[in-house]
């Protein structure tokens, strides 16, 4: 059957296509090293027409582009759709730039201020672009209207759905904090990065960033426990993993299952371990959750490209 | 009156010395940018000699050194003290390397397990070099013996002092953490780093972090302030400041008064104002806090080089 949708996920450091026949099924796909960072501004058509020109040579294929190919340092900034957003959100909101091609917004939510309006100060905001996709992918692909969704990764999001529609969602530096700590901070010196993973190192420091002093201070006693030689070095990088991710999951244990876990499997893996740890079940979802995604949009689409299933 | 000690205080980053009269008082002072990482590893004699051999003639003077050159990066490694430690055992524990110098050693806590015994991991040590002479320095200048003591920088640490003991000590990456953000992180591209100190935006940031999601999820947020243009870029340094030293005062909020700030005149103020947004107040002091720890530590010697006054 001839592919229905081009789905096209451009974030900051690739680029990653499939091809989607009429009932949701992925025929081809192809990835790239070539995020946005990667393309000069102005080059987006060029860049796309060179990898990905002859998959758009049929004429009636559509494709929709979900990532950061839509904000300001992308293709063209398509507005941040508000939250609670839903399917149909997304859909009406495409951002068509050529007669076929359209950009999926990302997501924008606001939290309620925790003081006093007399302390009033900015806001906070939070933002997305692709995960939102990934998220109305494993809803589609688990049939659920109400889950936690959670997106490990640089900036790992944690999303809430109800009825269908993302409520609000939270951001967390963690995977940044990672790389930094490992490579710029003093515990840089001590840390082997290429040693093997230590599941019990990171158990063990998932559970420990569960209470205590906070963060900033159990990161610190990683270089404590180098230096007084009771976790061995090469468990160092699991430990701070661990501390790291069981922060996280310390700030988010509090949202209601259940889980859907979305991302690579390397990194579900750890958070998977994390959460059993702490006694919380997860379901984990892998890059599908994008193509289901998309091709759920393409669905919405009137006339709609892709079949609904009966 | 002629000086009796030789206080110096060889860090990280610098060296500084100030010559001490029988009485206490501080008669001269030098300080080079010669800190421990700058001097080559068996080069420390020489380095003194040179910077400070002429303050060594005097026959009777004797020299007590704190900070990281009593670390294994240093002169010579001075065995930690463990907690609960006072002024005496720091004086008995001097670590004499010639027969006038002396290096003094650093504390080492144990923090307490707060795992199950069954679920036993690595403990958390903590350890200071150098600030424990300002501790007792700054009781002795303010005649307590129960305090909590904080000393920001880099790695900030908060000592609790019950009968002029330090029972325990913890510390915070704040400092660091800082930096590592404001350089090298998704932060860097946005921050203003020369902008002029926003006394408003540090404020309303040391109070956001007291609640909600915490540092992983606030200081994102200090991206999206930016991309939403809640704050001036010009206020972001400053914020992301707040949501830090915040987050120090968030986990430390249960240390009981009176608190004791030792540091330098920046970064004090910064803590002060914090703690005083959060309704707790505190004596701000300097580095005079080192030279009399110093003075406190010589005057315990048997015989005292430092008369006691009365």
């Amino acid at each position: 059957m001839s592919a229905v949708l081009l789905a096209v996920d451009w974030g900051t450091s690739s680029l990653r296509a499939a091809l989607i026949d009429a009932h949701g099924q992925v025929q081809d796909t192809r990835e790239f090293a070539q995020g946005i960072l990667h393309v000069p501004q102005g080059e987006f058509a060029k860049v796309f027409q060179h990898r990905l020109g002859d998959w758009m040579q049929a004429p009636e294929r559509l494709c929709l582009i979900s990532g950061m190919a839509g904000s300001r340092q992308g293709w063209q900034e398509a507005p941040y759709c508000p939250c609670p957003a839903g399917f149909e959100d997304l859909s009406t909101r495409l951002h068509w730039i050529e007669p076929r091609i359209a950009l999926v917004p990302g997501l924008h939510c606001t939290h309620q201020k925790t003081l006093d309006a007399d302390r009033i100060g900015p806001g906070q905001d939070d933002v997305m672009r692709g995960e939102e996709v990934q998220i109305f992918g494993a809803l589609s692909i688990t049939g659920l209207s109400q889950a936690t969704v959670v997106l490990p990764g640089t900036h790992s999001k944690w999303a809430q759905v109800r009825d269908s529609r993302v409520q609000r969602f939270q951001t967390f530096m963690t995977g940044e904090l990672f790389a930094l700590l490992s490579q710029h901070s003093i515990l840089a010196r001590t840390l082997v990065t290429d040693a093997p993973w230590d599941e019990a190192a990171f158990v063990h420091a998932v559970q420990q960033a569960q209470t205590g002093p906070g963060p900033l201070a159990h990161v610190f006693g990683t270089r404590t426990s180098a230096l007084f030689e009771r976790l061995p070095a090469a468990a160092l990088t699991s430990h701070l993993s661990g501390l790291l991710i069981g922060e996280e999951l310390r700030a988010t244990r509090d949202m209601p299952d259940p889980l859907l876990l979305v991302g690579n499997s390397t990194l579900s893996a750890r958070y998977a371990l994390a959460l059993r740890a702490l006694g919380r079940s997860c379901t984990v979802l892998t890059h599908e959750a994008t193509w289901a995604g998309l091709a759920s949009l393409a669905r919405n689409l009137n006339p709609p490209v892709i079949h609904h299933e009966r």
